[in-house]
């Protein structure tokens, strides 16, 4: 939001100024945290604490691969868009210091129409509610007409020297846990998909009246939370030995975990929190849940939540062995091996 | 560039694996400066020096309105989003410590055709070796797949702590400077412009070859040199009181100054530094020249060049009065304002 933008909307310059001046205000009232000077010059200028090193995380969303106009409220692109960058943070045990937010918009969605906030608007509401719940300041970023709707978030966060939970760093015999529960996300796209093509709104490009009473099934894809109080714990009392983030599906993910730490895992199928509504299917493979995986020796007595939210031991970590899969599924009808089949997106 | 790429070409999947493989290679090969974990992990870590705050910017590159596909060669391309960036750190006076980068490319982009290297590759040639050349790493960034082209780029940078330069602490009778030469991108971009509507490389979508001799006219705008280094000599010689970078264009750029200083300026047009081949009006309202416009009072001793590029007095700071122009244009004929014209892209 530097004043520095591309002026490459003649027409619309005027307003495009009172909007950038409309978001700054919203945004800079009060640098915070760590952030010393936010929009309005060159640079955002942050100061971390003594012996503390800086975790940085970028995530580009994009119409038509990581949401849709016509399926997603303006509010869940802007909260999701948020969320991706602050689970990045959570899985390493940062604390969150600053957000910049790069906006790519075709000129229409910047416009209000009567009495209707415009898409942009709504957006922010979004982003912002998820920001403040965890006091973190939208500290700059750019903006630009585009025809495709894109959003680039960057967090920025701070963890004590050499303290970050990595991936790399999981232990065959370490046991395997995750936060939450699991293919929330995926079964709340299925009705979402669902509740968009039955509805007449359709026609328009507007995402699709969401009723009261189906609000709950879509929460978890909608409005993820982002676990960063329980990857601040998991770090600060070192419960953990490695740690990723759920973005892309559990079977995907932990396959990162087992490669950039040279390990393999089992899963027990009968202990995945499996959340209500979902699949099995949901909970292996599908993605964006922002929940933390995380591995920690047999000996450390885990605790059943953090901060409120539930922990599971699914499986552990097993010395990989040539011609053995890396990542096994233990069931009642035996093991099998468990492929990863990263979270597709909406073509 | 980590691993959690959206999942989403699922018939390239893994020519876009390779392909992200290939570029962690060439960007994450040795993490030097302050970066002590590149690419591979949720997020990068960084390590600033004691008693030095980090300096962030992000800009957005869009295909149509800030490059063109049939205009810019794909270097070019790569240089001019990272050198956005790393000029906005010279504006600060900041030491480059690293970038990110977003980028969202048609699938077709990520192709090479027979011998000839992809688009996505070329882009990389010219964005790294500018990155080398200022000894930033690449330390990360998001891939996805976008129907417009459109690289997203956050550079960090560190600075002692309140020893910033900034936008807003120029003073009422400190002169006015600028580094190397006004107008030349404009003047650059109009040569491309003509070059690319009288070749016939136009039908196939591709940059016009340029021919050899053309190439001096061009490069001002196809490869501008962000100040990296004169405005870190300036902050540690502490011999400027503000500075701003010129991405925007002088008349608009001083504007931004004179606004966040609350201060008036006036500029003699004879001492304009116009770069060979460019007009007044692209010196003075022709944007992406990336040198820095920097005040000091009048008992500093300037240098005539720092670092090998000349130093220019165009002007002074004055106070500001009601009823007279922000900014006035002092020429043989008198005295005009200056009204900011930003630069305008390609439509």
């Amino acid at each position: 939001m530097k004043s520095k933008q591309p002026v490459s909307f003649p027409s619309s310059n005027r307003g495009e100024l009172a909007l950038l001046r409309q978001i700054r205000s919203r945004v800079a009232q009060a640098p915070g945290g760590g952030l010393r000077l936010g929009i309005g010059d060159d640079c955002a200028l942050i100061r971390l604490r003594p012996r503390e090193e800086l975790a940085v995380t970028t995530d580009l969303s994009i119409a038509g691969r990581h949401f849709r106009l016509d399926w997603h409220p303006p509010e869940s692109v802007g909260h999701r868009a948020l969320a991706r960058g602050l689970s990045d943070l959570a899985a390493m045990g940062a604390r969150p210091v600053a957000a910049f937010l790069s906006l790519g918009l075709p000129a229409e969605l910047t416009l209000a129409s009567g009495r209707k906030q415009s898409w942009i608007a709504r957006f922010y509401n979004g982003l912002l509610a998820l920001a403040n719940s965890h006091r973190t300041p939208l500290a700059g970023g750019d903006l630009a007409e585009s025809p495709v709707p894109m959003a680039d978030i960057l967090l920025l966060g701070a963890v004590p020297l050499g303290k970050a939970l990595l991936r790399s760093t999981a232990q065959p015999g370490d046991l395997l846990y995750v936060t939450g529960t699991l293919g929330g996300s995926a079964a709340g796209l299925a009705h979402l998909a669902e509740l968009a093509t039955t509805t007449t709104q359709r026609a328009n490009q507007q995402p699709p009246k969401i009723p009261q009473k189906r609000a709950p099934q879509l929460a978890a894809h909608l409005y993820p939370q982002p676990r960063v109080s329980q990857g601040l714990l998991l770090r600060r009392r070192g419960l953990a030995t490695a740690a990723i983030d759920i973005s892309d599906g559990l079977s995907t993910d932990l396959a990162h975990l087992c490669d950039e730490s040279v390990v393999a895992a089992e899963i027990d199928s009968a202990r995945l929190p499996i959340h209500p509504g979902a699949s099995q299917w949901q909970a292996l493979h599908g993605g964006e849940d922002y929940e933390l995986l995380f591995t920690a020796p047999e000996f450390i007595r885990m605790p059943r939540s953090i901060a409120g939210v539930p922990i599971t031991c699914i499986g552990r970590i097993v010395r990989p062995r040539r011609g053995h899969p890396r990542i096994t599924l233990l069931t009642a009808q035996g093991s099998k091996p468990l492929v990863p089949r990263g979270w597709e997106h909406f073509d």
